[in-house]
């Protein structure tokens, strides 16, 4: 069965360089408060044992996603279409831009494009200056991406914002309803609000919902499981959020979990290939 | 044991220009997303065949809600008093108001307590200028029937409303700690936002919750029944929100929830006649 | 096994006149709503029934927590040293301040610690001007205890406020991130905010977390558990809320709840040893 992990950020090129590599005593607490183990191949900074990893965890593809993020650093888009194009076949790039001009943020989107890229990733808690996600001047990249049929990831939970209030549901449910035809898929399960993403999610058919790394162990977490059981079974995209969680580590914990064997083939893998546009 | 379903909307006279029956996909699309198949009935549009599957789900009574909605349409007080008249015994009517001019909306609930109307409906989020629970506009009707001891159900849950925050439970918390003596049922659910109507049922005695479809193989599920089963016992409302949920299948899949066999007299019956204030 | 109940009002001095021990009804009622009984020496206003009953419990000593409230009465910081000197080494003191007056409140923070009181108890919502936790005019004390090392407790949940925005964990969420050094306890548990408050405990390791009564057979207390087991171990504080839930009656229930076992001498002692930086 092929997997893809929707959210994955491998110890190579400009990651190395952002708070999750280079801070990794912080990184590994985190780890920790999911109550699991760091991934050896995050310690080592090491691509070969991440793919070793990916491997015995049974994961074919990882989607790697660039960052555009005062706070928790960047990699560029050309970094990611490097790492894409080092190990064919094992990465998928996801793009980002810098919001705060909107006519170079709609040209970042046709580089990435032009470099193989497959979708755009927004973090809009964690720009120099945080936004809220349907903050005005994110539309004209969500027109843009709507009219194209670029699929938008949205990192909208966890610690995605100087507050509580960044990750609220209600900003993404309006981004929802203004452009229906916008495939959304939110990173980090927009946790804590398990209940309201889940409601987002039951109303807006337009949105994916990733809960990654807010899925291990946290409260809400039999709230997403029921869910991707249920109305969610087409739109839950499974994610690592590596190096936070290790690949085969949370592929291990997540086969495990209470959810529909018949259903696997779906959450961990047709749903991000539709999400993505991808052939196959 | 006799049961009030407390909302029910049977497809005949206006309900059928309404988009639960006007637009059947839609609803069944719905259902479906519940884990549901849809009733018969529903598809049939059929009075006799719903009839039989109340007797079937046993199933004494319905409430027949009224509407008065730009986004979903709307069914006169005169359509409800005379579905009650037409199958006596097997109806109680709810009647609803234009909120948008105030000495109409009073006349609207004299006229409608005149037709036999048990309760008042509104539904804020759902108006052709939406507005939330607490908006002033509606305080000349809550005045009003809290003086004149008339129940008010709110459907203040699901996507009642054109986002997110029109379901917030502080808009009805704000409502019940204004009017104490005002009787208000909460339809839907206030869902998704659970664990914060819950909140406000615990603190305020005056509110009484109906969770209907929203209960139906949804997260928070747990926390509905977890509180049926302890201080909401004598405020909980059973209702199916029928077409979207079968007035039988919702009966049976009820019977099967972990309650308190002892409770089911009051959470589907006895509850739903002291807020109507109905004798016995 | 020694045991701190982080929360115990005595049925002595300034408590008897505040609406937990003068309104006996509206208490037993609220008790009730937990699905417990009331505790004898709460109806019988007993000292040394309390006692007892805290011996019975394995309840070594007792929080007594000061108030400064319009709503629900004060009780001075005199009264709370004269009950920690009345029954030695039973009760630990926590003084409280009126915040109307910036000068005056700080005034009395150092009044509070020269009487021996370990730290200082805010309620926002319940002041004669209901405040949010994050209103400017808290800050000035919120300075002055990090400054000075003196953990702060916010009761920021159940009916702390006049309506549900009051304990909203986006305002403790802003404190606990402008003042990192202060150590803060959210007493009430932010509840019915339990996803929310989880989430301000997981990413600000300066939150400790106090569900205390509303942990108590209350939709959420799920989602509790499930953290004190895991990230939280460290920074859960034990408390009754006497004499809503009876000190005995609590630390029965607590004992249990499905809590790792190793963990119980963290969550009911040394994280409030940790925390009122008492020698331990």
């Amino acid at each position: 069965m092929a997997v893809i992990d929707f959210r994955l950020r491998p110890p190579v090129k400009g990651f190395l360089d952002m708070v999750m590599y280079s801070k990794a005593e912080r990184r590994d607490g985190i780890t920790r408060q999911h109550g699991m183990e760091p991934a050896p191949s995050a310690q080592a900074q090491s691509m070969d044992q991440l793919l070793a990893e990916m491997d015995a965890g049974g994961i074919t593809q990882g989607v790697v996603v660039g960052r555009s993020s005062g706070l928790y650093g960047s990699v560029s888009n050309q970094d990611v279409a490097d790492i894409v194009a080092a190990w064919p076949g094992r990465f998928i790039g996801v793009g980002s831009v810098d919001p705060s001009d909107r006519r170079r943020a709609l040209a970042q989107i046709d580089e990435a494009l032009a470099l193989g890229l497959k979708a755009i990733n927004l973090e809009p808690g964690a720009y120099e200056q945080p936004l809220y996600a349907d903050e005005r001047r994110l539309y004209p990249i969500y027109a843009y991406c709507e009219d194209k049929s670029i699929p938008v990831s949205i990192m909208a939970g966890g610690s995605a914002g100087p507050d509580l209030s960044y990750t609220h549901p209600m900003h993404v449910d309006r981004v929802a309803a203004d452009f229906p035809d916008l495939r959304i898929a939110i990173t980090h399960g927009a946790w804590p609000w398990v209940h309201e993403i889940l409601h987002v999610a039951f109303r807006r058919p337009n949105v994916y919902l990733s809960p990654d790394q807010y899925l291990c162990n946290l409260p809400g977490m039999d709230d997403y499981i029921r869910a991707a059981n249920g109305f969610l079974a087409d739109r839950f995209l499974y994610a690592s959020s590596y190096p936070f969680i290790g690949a085969k580590i949370y592929a291990d914990w997540f086969r495990a979990l209470p959810l529909r064997r018949e259903l696997l083939p779906r959450l961990m893998h047709a749903n991000a290939v539709r999400f993505l546009g991808l052939s196959g």
